[in-house]
């Protein structure tokens, strides 16, 4: 019986965008991401890539 | 001069969640914190580990 997906509510997605930051991930978690489109690992549209690598550059410019 | 926060809007907020989870990232985040909070590396109040630790038995259950 296949897993049913998990609903996340609102306080599970801040609780997970707080400690995301917290533990400094996000700019790395977004490198990978790039990395994997990058090397076609993962085959992705333009503008997804595009929305990636534009938050990467406004996280690491703010240091976040 | 401090870096002035960034701001992530509502689209920013939820590719970081779509990414999150696209690199099976979630439980392991969530056990760093953990791992973070047991070790007194991180100060946290009783309420936030809870929450953290519900979260993680809860994306662990649902595989994601």
């Amino acid at each position: 019986m296949e897993k049913e997906k998990m609903r996340l509510t609102e306080e599970d997605q801040s609780l997970l965008l707080k400690i995301l930051f917290k533990q400094r991930y996000a700019s790395e978690l977004l490198s990978c991401e790039l990395a994997d489109i990058e090397s076609d690992l993962k085959d992705s549209d333009h503008v997804h890539y595009l929305q990636v690598a534009r938050l990467f550059d406004r996280l690491r410019n703010a240091d976040m």
